[in-house]
Protein backbone atom coordinates (compact mmCIF):
# COMPACT_ATOMS: atom_id res chain seq x y z
CA UNK A 1 0.00 0.00 0.00
CA UNK A 2 0.77 3.68 -0.62
CA UNK A 3 1.41 5.80 2.34
CA UNK A 4 0.43 9.15 0.42
CA UNK A 5 -1.25 11.96 3.07
CA UNK A 6 -2.99 15.06 1.97
CA UNK A 7 0.38 17.23 1.50
CA UNK A 8 2.00 14.86 -1.18
CA UNK A 9 3.98 16.50 -3.49
CA UNK A 10 2.26 15.43 -7.59
CA UNK A 11 4.97 15.48 -10.41
CA UNK A 12 3.94 14.42 -13.56
CA UNK A 13 4.66 13.92 -17.06
CA UNK A 14 2.89 14.89 -20.38
CA UNK A 15 3.78 12.90 -23.71
CA UNK A 16 1.71 11.74 -26.71
CA UNK A 17 2.74 8.20 -25.41
CA UNK A 18 3.99 7.58 -21.66
CA UNK A 19 6.48 5.55 -20.77
CA UNK A 20 7.39 3.97 -17.26
CA UNK A 21 10.77 5.47 -17.23
CA UNK A 22 10.04 9.22 -15.69
CA UNK A 23 7.52 7.28 -13.01
CA UNK A 24 9.86 4.64 -12.23
CA UNK A 25 13.10 7.32 -11.88
CA UNK A 26 11.98 10.09 -9.90
CA UNK A 27 9.50 7.33 -7.75
CA UNK A 28 12.57 5.35 -6.76
CA UNK A 29 14.35 8.58 -5.79
CA UNK A 30 11.88 10.03 -3.97
CA UNK A 31 11.54 6.80 -2.02
CA UNK A 32 15.14 6.17 -1.45
CA UNK A 33 15.68 10.56 -0.63
CA UNK A 34 12.38 9.89 1.28
CA UNK A 35 10.31 12.97 -0.03
CA UNK A 36 6.52 13.27 0.06
CA UNK A 37 6.56 12.86 -3.57
CA UNK A 38 4.93 11.30 -5.57
CA UNK A 39 5.48 11.15 -9.94
CA UNK A 40 2.83 9.56 -12.61
CA UNK A 41 3.01 9.95 -16.70
CA UNK A 42 -0.01 11.52 -18.31
CA UNK A 43 -0.98 11.86 -21.74
CA UNK A 44 -3.73 14.30 -23.38
CA UNK A 45 -5.94 15.47 -25.99
CA UNK A 46 -6.18 18.60 -24.55
CA UNK A 47 -2.47 20.87 -24.08
CA UNK A 48 -3.88 23.97 -22.93
CA UNK A 49 -6.29 22.82 -20.40
CA UNK A 50 -3.80 19.90 -18.89
CA UNK A 51 -1.48 22.97 -18.34
CA UNK A 52 -4.45 25.48 -16.78
CA UNK A 53 -5.04 21.89 -14.73
CA UNK A 54 -1.27 21.46 -13.35
CA UNK A 55 -1.43 25.72 -12.61
CA UNK A 56 -4.89 24.94 -10.71
CA UNK A 57 -4.36 21.70 -9.07
CA UNK A 58 -0.71 22.71 -7.70
CA UNK A 59 0.36 20.38 -9.67
CA UNK A 60 4.55 20.64 -8.47
CA UNK A 61 6.09 20.13 -11.86
CA UNK A 62 5.76 18.51 -15.69
CA UNK A 63 7.99 16.84 -17.40
CA UNK A 64 7.17 17.60 -21.48
CA UNK A 65 8.25 15.33 -23.65
CA UNK A 66 7.03 14.76 -28.01
CA UNK A 67 4.85 16.32 -29.56
CA UNK A 68 4.14 18.62 -26.93
CA UNK A 69 7.28 20.53 -26.48
CA UNK A 70 7.02 23.44 -28.66
CA UNK A 71 3.54 23.47 -28.24
CA UNK A 72 3.27 24.30 -24.71
CA UNK A 73 5.39 27.44 -24.96
CA UNK A 74 2.05 29.34 -25.36
CA UNK A 75 0.69 28.08 -22.64
CA UNK A 76 3.78 28.68 -19.54
CA UNK A 77 4.37 32.18 -17.57
CA UNK A 78 7.82 32.33 -17.71
CA UNK A 79 10.17 30.97 -20.35
CA UNK A 80 14.14 30.21 -18.87
CA UNK A 81 17.33 30.51 -20.75
CA UNK A 82 17.90 26.83 -21.46
CA UNK A 83 14.07 26.41 -23.28
CA UNK A 84 13.96 29.86 -24.57
CA UNK A 85 17.47 29.40 -27.47
CA UNK A 86 15.60 26.05 -28.34
CA UNK A 87 12.39 27.14 -28.18
CA UNK A 88 11.62 23.87 -26.76
CA UNK A 89 9.91 23.00 -23.06
CA UNK A 90 10.71 19.81 -22.02
CA UNK A 91 10.22 20.63 -17.87
CA UNK A 92 7.74 22.88 -16.25
CA UNK A 93 7.87 24.09 -13.04
CA UNK A 94 4.70 25.09 -11.12
CA UNK A 95 6.12 28.00 -8.34
CA UNK A 96 2.31 29.32 -6.60
CA UNK A 97 0.53 29.17 -9.62
CA UNK A 98 3.79 30.83 -12.19
CA UNK A 99 4.08 28.29 -14.18
CA UNK A 100 8.52 28.74 -15.25
CA UNK A 101 9.53 26.55 -18.24
CA UNK A 102 12.97 24.81 -18.90
CA UNK A 103 14.64 22.56 -21.12
CA UNK A 104 17.13 19.85 -19.05
CA UNK A 105 17.73 18.35 -22.05
CA UNK A 106 19.94 21.03 -23.23
CA UNK A 107 21.60 20.78 -19.74
CA UNK A 108 22.07 17.15 -19.84
CA UNK A 109 24.13 17.32 -23.34
CA UNK A 110 25.86 20.00 -21.93
CA UNK A 111 27.40 18.42 -19.11
CA UNK A 112 27.96 15.19 -20.72
CA UNK A 113 30.00 17.08 -23.46
CA UNK A 114 31.98 18.80 -20.55
CA UNK A 115 32.54 15.58 -18.35
CA UNK A 116 33.68 13.82 -21.34
CA UNK A 117 36.19 16.71 -22.14
CA UNK A 118 36.23 16.31 -25.93
CA UNK A 119 38.72 18.96 -27.73
CA UNK A 120 37.08 21.95 -28.86
CA UNK A 121 38.87 21.35 -32.32
CA UNK A 122 36.81 18.12 -33.21
CA UNK A 123 34.60 18.23 -36.43
CA UNK A 124 30.83 17.58 -35.42
CA UNK A 125 27.71 16.01 -37.14
CA UNK A 126 24.82 16.47 -35.56
CA UNK A 127 22.10 14.02 -37.75
CA UNK A 128 18.39 15.68 -37.09
CA UNK A 129 16.41 18.68 -36.76
CA UNK A 130 13.64 18.20 -34.71
CA UNK A 131 13.10 19.73 -30.69
CA UNK A 132 16.16 17.16 -28.92
CA UNK A 133 18.14 18.24 -31.78
CA UNK A 134 17.54 21.92 -31.04
CA UNK A 135 19.14 20.97 -27.77
CA UNK A 136 22.33 19.66 -29.21
CA UNK A 137 23.17 22.04 -31.78
CA UNK A 138 22.98 24.80 -28.93
CA UNK A 139 25.02 22.60 -26.27
CA UNK A 140 27.38 22.09 -28.80
CA UNK A 141 28.01 25.63 -29.78
CA UNK A 142 27.79 27.04 -25.88
CA UNK A 143 30.49 24.00 -25.58
CA UNK A 144 32.90 25.04 -28.19
CA UNK A 145 32.78 23.48 -31.07
CA UNK A 146 32.89 25.52 -34.38
CA UNK A 147 33.62 23.25 -37.50
CA UNK A 148 30.04 21.48 -36.88
CA UNK A 149 27.19 20.48 -39.44
CA UNK A 150 23.70 19.26 -39.15
CA UNK A 151 22.96 16.29 -41.40
CA UNK A 152 19.01 16.13 -41.62
CA UNK A 153 16.72 15.38 -44.83
CA UNK A 154 14.44 18.05 -44.04
CA UNK A 155 15.69 20.87 -45.78
CA UNK A 156 14.07 23.58 -43.75
CA UNK A 157 14.13 22.69 -40.62
CA UNK A 158 17.54 21.28 -40.90
CA UNK A 159 19.00 24.82 -42.56
CA UNK A 160 17.23 27.08 -40.23
CA UNK A 161 19.16 24.85 -37.44
CA UNK A 162 22.25 25.21 -38.93
CA UNK A 163 21.76 28.74 -39.71
CA UNK A 164 20.62 29.63 -36.63
CA UNK A 165 23.77 28.92 -35.10
CA UNK A 166 26.30 29.73 -38.30
CA UNK A 167 26.39 26.33 -38.78
CA UNK A 168 26.26 24.27 -41.87
CA UNK A 169 23.58 21.93 -43.48
CA UNK A 170 23.66 18.65 -45.59
CA UNK A 171 20.99 16.39 -46.38
CA UNK A 172 23.51 13.60 -45.66
CA UNK A 173 27.20 13.15 -44.88
CA UNK A 174 28.35 12.06 -47.80
CA UNK A 175 32.14 11.43 -47.69
CA UNK A 176 32.59 13.86 -44.85
CA UNK A 177 34.30 11.98 -42.01
CA UNK A 178 33.70 14.02 -38.61
CA UNK A 179 35.68 14.09 -35.52
CA UNK A 180 32.49 13.59 -33.21
CA UNK A 181 29.06 12.38 -34.64
CA UNK A 182 25.94 12.74 -32.58
CA UNK A 183 22.51 11.22 -33.50
CA UNK A 184 19.64 13.44 -32.26
CA UNK A 185 17.10 11.70 -34.27
CA UNK A 186 14.76 8.39 -33.91
CA UNK A 187 16.87 6.31 -35.78
CA UNK A 188 17.61 3.06 -33.66
CA UNK A 189 15.06 3.41 -31.05
CA UNK A 190 13.14 0.03 -29.78
CA UNK A 191 9.78 -0.11 -31.69
CA UNK A 192 10.61 2.79 -33.97
CA UNK A 193 10.31 2.60 -37.74
CA UNK A 194 14.33 2.35 -38.00
CA UNK A 195 14.85 0.22 -34.77
CA UNK A 196 17.72 -1.77 -36.64
CA UNK A 197 19.00 1.35 -38.39
CA UNK A 198 22.16 3.23 -38.14
CA UNK A 199 22.12 7.08 -37.79
CA UNK A 200 25.74 6.99 -39.44
CA UNK A 201 27.65 4.80 -41.75
CA UNK A 202 30.31 2.48 -40.69
CA UNK A 203 32.89 3.82 -42.34
CA UNK A 204 31.86 7.36 -40.72
CA UNK A 205 32.10 5.46 -37.23
CA UNK A 206 34.83 3.85 -37.85
CA UNK A 207 36.84 7.06 -38.62
CA UNK A 208 35.27 9.63 -35.91
CA UNK A 209 36.58 9.42 -32.29
CA UNK A 210 33.61 9.49 -30.59
CA UNK A 211 30.02 8.75 -30.75
CA UNK A 212 26.79 10.49 -28.84
CA UNK A 213 23.68 8.79 -29.32
CA UNK A 214 20.69 10.49 -27.68
CA UNK A 215 18.40 7.46 -28.26
CA UNK A 216 17.88 6.28 -24.99
CA UNK A 217 16.28 2.95 -25.70
CA UNK A 218 17.41 0.54 -25.84
CA UNK A 219 20.59 1.71 -23.43
CA UNK A 220 22.56 0.14 -26.13
CA UNK A 221 21.17 0.86 -29.63
CA UNK A 222 22.80 -0.23 -32.66
CA UNK A 223 24.92 2.95 -33.49
CA UNK A 224 26.38 2.79 -30.01
CA UNK A 225 27.43 -1.12 -30.40
CA UNK A 226 29.11 0.11 -33.56
CA UNK A 227 30.91 2.59 -31.83
CA UNK A 228 31.78 0.60 -28.55
CA UNK A 229 33.12 -2.68 -30.91
CA UNK A 230 35.21 -0.03 -32.43
CA UNK A 231 37.06 1.58 -29.36
CA UNK A 232 35.14 4.79 -29.89
CA UNK A 233 34.52 6.89 -26.74
CA UNK A 234 30.39 6.44 -26.76
CA UNK A 235 27.81 9.15 -24.65
CA UNK A 236 24.62 7.55 -24.31
CA UNK A 237 21.09 8.28 -24.57
CA UNK A 238 20.48 6.41 -21.44
CA UNK A 239 22.89 8.86 -19.81
CA UNK A 240 21.02 11.87 -21.45
CA UNK A 241 17.75 10.65 -20.21
CA UNK A 242 18.98 9.97 -16.43
CA UNK A 243 21.06 13.52 -16.12
CA UNK A 244 17.86 15.34 -17.63
CA UNK A 245 15.57 13.48 -15.18
CA UNK A 246 18.25 14.29 -12.56
CA UNK A 247 18.47 17.98 -13.32
CA UNK A 248 14.09 17.89 -13.51
CA UNK A 249 14.25 16.16 -10.18
CA UNK A 250 16.44 19.29 -8.40
CA UNK A 251 14.17 21.46 -10.19
CA UNK A 252 10.82 20.07 -8.67
CA UNK A 253 12.15 19.36 -5.17
CA UNK A 254 15.01 21.21 -4.75
CA UNK A 255 17.30 18.25 -3.43
CA UNK A 256 20.39 17.08 -5.84
CA UNK A 257 20.74 13.18 -5.68
CA UNK A 258 24.09 12.14 -6.04
CA UNK A 259 25.50 10.33 -8.75
CA UNK A 260 25.48 6.70 -7.45
CA UNK A 261 21.63 7.52 -6.64
CA UNK A 262 20.72 8.74 -10.20
CA UNK A 263 23.35 6.01 -11.21
CA UNK A 264 20.32 3.44 -9.53
CA UNK A 265 17.38 5.28 -10.32
CA UNK A 266 18.68 5.14 -14.32
CA UNK A 267 19.18 1.31 -13.77
CA UNK A 268 16.14 0.70 -12.08
CA UNK A 269 13.81 3.03 -14.47
CA UNK A 270 15.25 0.77 -17.04
CA UNK A 271 14.28 -2.81 -15.25
CA UNK B 1 8.63 2.99 -1.97
CA UNK B 2 5.43 3.33 -4.09
CA UNK B 3 5.00 1.05 -6.75
CA UNK B 4 3.02 3.79 -9.75
CA UNK B 5 3.33 3.24 -13.59
CA UNK B 6 2.29 5.05 -16.25
CA UNK B 7 -0.91 3.01 -15.95
CA UNK B 8 -1.58 3.56 -12.55
CA UNK B 9 -5.15 5.63 -12.39
CA UNK B 10 -5.28 8.58 -10.49
CA UNK B 11 -8.28 9.77 -8.56
CA UNK B 12 -8.68 13.18 -6.57
CA UNK B 13 -10.40 15.53 -3.71
CA UNK B 14 -11.18 18.98 -4.26
CA UNK B 15 -11.99 21.18 -1.22
CA UNK B 16 -11.08 24.27 0.61
CA UNK B 17 -9.10 22.89 3.46
CA UNK B 18 -7.74 19.30 2.50
CA UNK B 19 -8.20 16.55 5.14
CA UNK B 20 -6.47 13.46 4.98
CA UNK B 21 -9.31 11.48 5.46
CA UNK B 22 -10.35 10.64 1.41
CA UNK B 23 -6.67 9.83 0.78
CA UNK B 24 -6.32 6.99 3.26
CA UNK B 25 -9.69 5.75 2.91
CA UNK B 26 -9.13 5.14 -1.17
CA UNK B 27 -5.67 4.61 -1.11
CA UNK B 28 -6.11 1.85 1.47
CA UNK B 29 -8.77 0.25 -0.22
CA UNK B 30 -6.80 0.22 -3.49
CA UNK B 31 -4.00 -1.47 -1.79
CA UNK B 32 -6.44 -4.18 0.07
CA UNK B 33 -7.85 -4.93 -3.55
CA UNK B 34 -4.70 -4.81 -5.77
CA UNK B 35 -6.23 -1.82 -7.73
CA UNK B 36 -3.53 -0.35 -9.68
CA UNK B 37 -5.03 3.07 -8.56
CA UNK B 38 -3.89 6.40 -6.40
CA UNK B 39 -5.99 9.15 -4.19
CA UNK B 40 -4.62 12.61 -3.46
CA UNK B 41 -6.35 15.27 -2.07
CA UNK B 42 -6.14 18.77 -3.67
CA UNK B 43 -7.59 22.57 -2.91
CA UNK B 44 -7.27 25.00 -6.11
CA UNK B 45 -8.31 28.74 -6.20
CA UNK B 46 -9.84 28.27 -9.55
CA UNK B 47 -12.30 25.61 -9.71
CA UNK B 48 -13.00 25.81 -13.44
CA UNK B 49 -9.49 25.30 -14.57
CA UNK B 50 -9.05 22.36 -11.78
CA UNK B 51 -12.39 20.79 -13.23
CA UNK B 52 -11.00 21.25 -16.65
CA UNK B 53 -7.52 19.60 -15.70
CA UNK B 54 -9.63 16.92 -14.22
CA UNK B 55 -10.89 15.90 -17.91
CA UNK B 56 -8.24 16.59 -19.97
CA UNK B 57 -5.80 14.78 -17.38
CA UNK B 58 -7.97 11.90 -17.35
CA UNK B 59 -7.98 12.02 -14.09
CA UNK B 60 -10.65 9.05 -12.90
CA UNK B 61 -12.55 11.35 -10.52
CA UNK B 62 -12.81 13.35 -7.74
CA UNK B 63 -14.52 13.93 -4.58
CA UNK B 64 -15.56 17.46 -3.94
CA UNK B 65 -16.06 19.25 -1.33
CA UNK B 66 -16.83 22.67 0.87
CA UNK B 67 -17.13 25.17 -0.80
CA UNK B 68 -17.56 24.16 -4.33
CA UNK B 69 -20.16 21.49 -4.24
CA UNK B 70 -22.45 23.70 -5.93
CA UNK B 71 -20.12 26.29 -7.83
CA UNK B 72 -18.88 22.91 -9.72
CA UNK B 73 -22.13 21.87 -10.75
CA UNK B 74 -21.34 25.04 -14.36
CA UNK B 75 -18.64 22.87 -15.34
CA UNK B 76 -19.56 19.14 -15.60
CA UNK B 77 -21.30 17.37 -18.38
CA UNK B 78 -24.01 15.31 -16.77
CA UNK B 79 -25.75 15.50 -13.53
CA UNK B 80 -27.05 12.51 -11.92
CA UNK B 81 -30.61 12.28 -10.14
CA UNK B 82 -28.39 12.12 -6.56
CA UNK B 83 -26.72 15.84 -7.16
CA UNK B 84 -29.47 17.43 -9.30
CA UNK B 85 -32.47 17.43 -6.90
CA UNK B 86 -30.38 18.69 -4.22
CA UNK B 87 -28.29 20.75 -6.35
CA UNK B 88 -25.25 19.91 -4.77
CA UNK B 89 -22.40 17.53 -6.18
CA UNK B 90 -19.83 15.68 -3.94
CA UNK B 91 -19.02 13.36 -6.54
CA UNK B 92 -17.19 13.57 -10.39
CA UNK B 93 -16.68 10.45 -12.69
CA UNK B 94 -14.27 11.22 -15.50
CA UNK B 95 -16.27 8.72 -18.21
CA UNK B 96 -13.53 9.48 -21.57
CA UNK B 97 -13.76 12.79 -21.05
CA UNK B 98 -17.17 13.32 -20.37
CA UNK B 99 -18.16 14.35 -16.23
CA UNK B 100 -20.63 12.74 -14.58
CA UNK B 101 -21.84 14.56 -10.98
CA UNK B 102 -23.27 12.66 -8.33
CA UNK B 103 -23.57 13.43 -4.67
CA UNK B 104 -23.11 10.30 -1.95
CA UNK B 105 -23.86 12.49 0.62
CA UNK B 106 -27.36 12.02 -0.30
CA UNK B 107 -26.96 8.03 -0.57
CA UNK B 108 -25.11 7.24 2.72
CA UNK B 109 -27.70 9.80 4.72
CA UNK B 110 -30.88 7.49 2.92
CA UNK B 111 -29.12 4.26 3.57
CA UNK B 112 -28.50 5.02 6.97
CA UNK B 113 -31.81 5.89 7.93
CA UNK B 114 -33.33 2.63 6.49
CA UNK B 115 -30.09 0.61 8.34
CA UNK B 116 -31.65 1.75 11.19
CA UNK B 117 -34.88 1.22 10.76
CA UNK B 118 -36.76 4.67 12.44
CA UNK B 119 -40.19 4.78 12.42
CA UNK B 120 -41.55 7.53 9.97
CA UNK B 121 -43.91 8.57 12.28
CA UNK B 122 -41.10 10.58 13.99
CA UNK B 123 -40.86 13.80 14.18
CA UNK B 124 -37.45 15.29 12.51
CA UNK B 125 -35.88 18.68 13.05
CA UNK B 126 -32.54 19.25 10.77
CA UNK B 127 -30.06 21.75 12.06
CA UNK B 128 -28.36 23.49 8.80
CA UNK B 129 -29.55 24.70 5.33
CA UNK B 130 -26.48 24.24 3.78
CA UNK B 131 -24.62 21.33 0.92
CA UNK B 132 -24.98 18.90 3.14
CA UNK B 133 -28.85 19.91 5.25
CA UNK B 134 -29.82 19.37 1.47
CA UNK B 135 -28.66 16.21 0.99
CA UNK B 136 -30.10 15.16 4.30
CA UNK B 137 -33.41 16.97 3.98
CA UNK B 138 -33.52 14.86 0.73
CA UNK B 139 -32.89 12.04 1.81
CA UNK B 140 -35.45 12.38 5.20
CA UNK B 141 -38.56 13.03 2.13
CA UNK B 142 -37.41 10.24 0.32
CA UNK B 143 -37.63 8.08 3.53
CA UNK B 144 -40.96 8.50 4.32
CA UNK B 145 -40.70 11.28 7.09
CA UNK B 146 -43.29 13.56 6.83
CA UNK B 147 -43.36 16.27 10.10
CA UNK B 148 -40.19 17.80 9.55
CA UNK B 149 -38.63 21.19 10.86
CA UNK B 150 -35.47 22.66 9.09
CA UNK B 151 -33.51 24.93 12.14
CA UNK B 152 -31.42 27.48 9.99
CA UNK B 153 -29.93 30.80 11.64
CA UNK B 154 -30.06 32.18 7.90
CA UNK B 155 -34.03 32.25 7.13
CA UNK B 156 -33.37 32.45 3.15
CA UNK B 157 -31.83 29.21 2.88
CA UNK B 158 -33.47 27.48 5.48
CA UNK B 159 -36.65 29.07 4.11
CA UNK B 160 -36.50 27.92 1.18
CA UNK B 161 -34.34 24.49 1.51
CA UNK B 162 -37.95 23.61 3.82
CA UNK B 163 -40.63 24.65 1.43
CA UNK B 164 -39.09 23.08 -1.42
CA UNK B 165 -39.79 19.65 0.62
CA UNK B 166 -43.16 21.22 2.06
CA UNK B 167 -41.93 21.24 5.29
CA UNK B 168 -41.14 23.56 8.08
CA UNK B 169 -38.56 26.42 9.35
CA UNK B 170 -37.74 27.79 12.44
CA UNK B 171 -35.04 30.15 13.66
CA UNK B 172 -34.35 28.31 16.61
CA UNK B 173 -35.72 24.98 17.67
CA UNK B 174 -37.41 26.72 20.83
CA UNK B 175 -39.58 24.30 23.16
CA UNK B 176 -40.01 21.38 20.25
CA UNK B 177 -38.48 18.34 21.41
CA UNK B 178 -38.89 16.44 17.88
CA UNK B 179 -37.77 12.33 17.99
CA UNK B 180 -35.24 12.67 15.67
CA UNK B 181 -32.68 15.08 15.66
CA UNK B 182 -30.04 15.30 12.80
CA UNK B 183 -26.75 18.26 12.65
CA UNK B 184 -26.08 18.77 9.14
CA UNK B 185 -23.97 22.17 10.51
CA UNK B 186 -20.59 22.68 11.23
CA UNK B 187 -21.28 22.74 15.01
CA UNK B 188 -18.89 20.27 17.29
CA UNK B 189 -16.18 20.43 13.92
CA UNK B 190 -12.84 19.45 15.36
CA UNK B 191 -10.87 23.04 14.48
CA UNK B 192 -13.96 24.92 13.58
CA UNK B 193 -15.14 27.63 15.50
CA UNK B 194 -17.86 26.03 17.26
CA UNK B 195 -15.94 22.99 18.44
CA UNK B 196 -17.01 22.39 21.40
CA UNK B 197 -20.52 23.26 20.94
CA UNK B 198 -23.83 21.12 20.80
CA UNK B 199 -26.25 21.76 17.88
CA UNK B 200 -29.49 21.10 20.10
CA UNK B 201 -29.95 21.97 23.74
CA UNK B 202 -29.74 19.10 26.03
CA UNK B 203 -33.36 19.31 26.88
CA UNK B 204 -33.83 18.47 23.30
CA UNK B 205 -30.94 15.57 23.10
CA UNK B 206 -32.69 14.06 26.44
CA UNK B 207 -36.33 14.00 24.91
CA UNK B 208 -35.38 12.14 21.62
CA UNK B 209 -35.46 8.64 20.80
CA UNK B 210 -32.46 9.04 18.04
CA UNK B 211 -29.47 11.80 17.31
CA UNK B 212 -27.93 11.97 14.11
CA UNK B 213 -24.69 13.59 13.79
CA UNK B 214 -23.31 14.60 10.21
CA UNK B 215 -20.44 16.12 11.38
CA UNK B 216 -17.41 12.93 11.09
CA UNK B 217 -14.31 14.94 13.26
CA UNK B 218 -13.82 13.83 15.88
CA UNK B 219 -15.89 10.27 15.81
CA UNK B 220 -17.53 11.77 18.64
CA UNK B 221 -18.84 15.02 18.36
CA UNK B 222 -20.13 16.59 21.69
CA UNK B 223 -23.48 16.24 20.37
CA UNK B 224 -22.78 12.27 20.16
CA UNK B 225 -21.06 11.86 23.02
CA UNK B 226 -24.70 13.56 24.88
CA UNK B 227 -26.57 11.32 23.52
CA UNK B 228 -25.32 8.28 23.65
CA UNK B 229 -24.86 8.95 27.41
CA UNK B 230 -28.59 9.40 27.55
CA UNK B 231 -28.85 5.43 25.86
CA UNK B 232 -29.99 7.31 22.24
CA UNK B 233 -29.93 5.36 19.28
CA UNK B 234 -27.03 7.47 17.17
CA UNK B 235 -26.11 7.93 13.66
CA UNK B 236 -22.54 9.55 13.52
CA UNK B 237 -21.13 11.22 10.89
CA UNK B 238 -17.98 8.74 10.63
CA UNK B 239 -20.83 6.65 9.50
CA UNK B 240 -21.78 9.09 6.53
CA UNK B 241 -18.29 9.51 5.63
CA UNK B 242 -17.18 6.04 5.69
CA UNK B 243 -20.71 5.43 3.24
CA UNK B 244 -20.19 8.15 1.02
CA UNK B 245 -16.51 7.21 0.38
CA UNK B 246 -17.69 3.82 -0.67
CA UNK B 247 -20.39 5.11 -2.47
CA UNK B 248 -16.84 7.07 -4.52
CA UNK B 249 -15.14 4.60 -4.39
CA UNK B 250 -17.84 1.89 -6.31
CA UNK B 251 -18.20 4.29 -9.01
CA UNK B 252 -14.38 4.90 -9.55
CA UNK B 253 -13.31 1.73 -9.34
CA UNK B 254 -16.56 -0.41 -9.95
CA UNK B 255 -15.46 -2.71 -7.25
CA UNK B 256 -17.85 -2.87 -3.82
CA UNK B 257 -15.52 -3.05 -0.86
CA UNK B 258 -17.44 -5.58 1.70
CA UNK B 259 -19.16 -4.26 4.61
CA UNK B 260 -15.84 -5.27 6.93
CA UNK B 261 -13.48 -3.53 4.72
CA UNK B 262 -15.37 -0.42 4.56
CA UNK B 263 -15.27 -0.60 8.42
CA UNK B 264 -11.37 -1.58 8.21
CA UNK B 265 -10.94 1.30 6.01
CA UNK B 266 -12.87 4.27 7.70
CA UNK B 267 -11.02 2.96 10.64
CA UNK B 268 -7.58 3.54 9.04
CA UNK B 269 -8.92 7.07 7.04
CA UNK B 270 -8.79 8.72 10.90
CA UNK B 271 -6.04 6.60 12.86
Amino acid sequence: MNTLDKDTVLCISLSGRPSNIGTRFHNYLYGELGLNYVYKAFTTTDLPAAVGGIRALGIRGAGISMPFKEQVIDHVDVMHSSASVIESVNTIVNEDGVLHAYNTDYQAVANLLRENALPHSLSVAVAGSGGMAKAVVAAVRDFGFTDVTVVARNAETGGALAKQYGFSWQSELGHARPGLLINATPIGMAGGAEEDALAFELDAIEAAEAVFDVVAMPPTTPLIRAAAERHKTVITGAEVIALQAAEQFVLYTGVRPSPEEIRRASEYSRS
